[in-house]
């Protein structure tokens, strides 16, 4: 066995809450349940000590009762996994109540352990050939509707000059639109859209699945010409997108559903919204990440919103930038705000607020791509 | 396509929390976003707001400004797919504050296409011959340990009467400790004390890895005549859970772990401790569910582990009851306490606190097991 490291070290900032004295000792006890999770006094081999425990890089108060702590751990504790990078930073204490992370920083030759989003902005925009402007999306909805029913709503989004269609998050393999019917139906009818307008439009189709079916039903999708895919990590598991992205083969672009993520951005524990949003998306390979707007029928403040697109585009390692894709309560009546807000590089996702906008879902299409550019 | 259900639905108890008018709301908004997420005023087709809405089936005030409602869904709606349940469940209402899971309740029919646990509370009885007593249980751990010094631990557990030992949850295949080699070194180590003591030591290798890998690492552990297996299902997912818990040909018990599960219970969000860690982890296949007891160094109280025991055994469908694994923090001065709690149904799971009790780690084990009984 190698007992040694390679002194590499990633970082995790948590942001604790309670007095100054308890935080301490949370800091530490982090250190050690993230770990060894073994009463530290009973461990005498020093390689442990001296490399396996977390380590406390600095510790601040940052507003009242409110610290913010850098840990430090070796790379080698996961193993390069990233179930067990997750495990490392907030497994067992996700369980303790007001730890929060609030950022991620890699060492190089860690990092490159992680191939993070295939495309990222440059290389969804070049995809589209859609190099200067913001990109507009829709979902087809809702469920119950029919495979036929979904590739006439699909046709009329291509023919209004939609950049991407997506399955909503909750269309499966329901009976009522089977997933290989409705993903062929729905693929040739933007195939066929886009031979009549010359657009570029993609469809992305829901491979958030059984754990057997996910690899089967985008490798599916794929071959029914379909331009990426969209899964829910937290139903399906990080690892499970991030390993569809990392995968040659299949090489489609991935774009991240937020469908039960809500606790771990509860804001007493989990993730900031940057955090989990932003960087860990980016190293799980989304190049895409959805998640409701400020103002809409979600909570999330225009702060948290602006948090997610710093993360989608900060430096993070090599990691490209990815593109943030408000929804949720979008409608043409915001869009002034969001366009002074999102700036260029934005999926702009509109869903309900596009079919109430007259009964001609292809002018409204036309109208959404016109008034965002 | 056929556009019809079975008129069988599921039923899922939201705690709602704050003024009952807006209670109400966010009752009707449940009925719609985790079914169509569009307009419902939009939506003419009779046959979807008839089937696919949800429906309000209770209201009621159980304390001042808590709400317990009643939400049913087509079963249809999942597609059967644990995955698709989730997200009906709490998808994007996940993503909204003051929503939490107390109850689910399936029909019939539904209901059998989950398996549900393999063995139950009686199939590890069996398995271990051990009918009328709790069971004990420790983990080899610290992480940056060598496969010789975890065999060493394993050989020595197992020696002093232990029924399962399992992974720490921390070792994936860091290279301290590399999968193949700590499982196929540890497996021989319980055999050799099984074949000397006579026992029945059980081994469970944690499994919890990155997508392409859970299946394999099951099976190794198989090879290796380990006795089940641990996995994280918040890290890997719990379909990845359910598919192995169902697989025949896999066919080993199953340990569910809570590392990362946190959010999903911290009272303002997510399920209650019953309804995750009982009911869920029963769906997804789980034979033995992990969490901290009261009293330890975590915070879960004793009422929300009572919640946790009794749903682990309750009338639940056709799913066997399966074993509480109560940890983090046991020690040798807290068994009487959790002996009139727990009565038989329960593993013991002693991680430090078995350290402590003297150097003599079979002895301390051979304590553990008159104590308990």
């Amino acid at each position: 066995m190698i007992k040694s490291v390679s002194g590499e070290r990633f970082t995790v900032t948590y942001i604790l809450s309670g007095e100054k004295e308890d935080a301490l000792a949370v800091a530490e006890d982090i250190c050690i349940e993230q770990t060894v999770e073994f009463p530290p006094e009973l461990i005498k081999d020093n390689f442990i000590r001296e490399n396996i425990f977390g380590r406390v890089e600095s510790f601040s108060e940052i507003e009242e009762k409110k610290f913010c702590v850098d840990i430090s751990f070796a790379v080698e504790t996961s193993a390069s996994e990233l179930t067990q990078f997750l495990n490392v930073m907030f497994g067992n204490i996700s369980l303790k109540p007001g730890i929060r992370i609030s950022d991620i920083k890699l060492p190089p030759q860690f990092a490159k352990q992680f191939k993070g989003p295939r495309y990222g902005v440059d290389g969804v925009r070049n995809i589209l050939d859609a190099h200067n402007r913001p990109l507009i999306s829709s979902a087809i909805k809702p469920m119950g509707m029919s495979v036929s029913e979904f590739a006439g709503l699909a046709y009329k989004f291509a023919s209004g000059g939609m950049d991407i269609i997506k399955d909503d998050h909750g269309l499966s393999s329901q009976k009522f639109s089977p997933y290989k019917k409705r993903v062929n139906t729905c693929c040739d009818a933007v195939n066929e859209a886009n031979v009549k307008t010359g657009g570029k439009t993609l469809y992305f189709p829901n491979i958030t699945a059984p754990f057997d079916e996910i690899i089967d039903r985008a490798y599916y999708a794929k071959e029914c010409g379909a331009g990426g895919v969209l899964i829910a990590p937290a139903l399906t598991g990080f690892d499970a997108m991030k390993h569809l992205a990392d995968d040659d083969n299949f090489g489609l672009p991935v774009m991240s559903h937020p469908a039960f993520i809500g606790p771990f951005l509860s804001g007493t524990t989990g993730f900031t919204h940057g955090a989990l949003l932003g960087k860990m998306m980016r190293l799980a390979g989304a190049d895409i990440v959805v998640y409701p707007n400020f103002g809409g029928r979600f909570s999330f403040s225009i702060d948290e919103c602006r948090d997610i697109i710093d993360n989608c585009k900060c430096g993070f390692s090599h990691f490209k930038s990815i593109f943030p894709c408000p929804g949720g309560g979008m409608n043409f009546s915001n869009i002034p705000e969001m366009k002074s807000f999102y700036g260029n590089d934005v999926i702009y996702l509109m869903g309900g607020g596009l079919f109430k906008r007259s009964d001609d879902l292809t002018a409204n299409c036309r109208e959404l791509r016109e008034i965002v550019i």
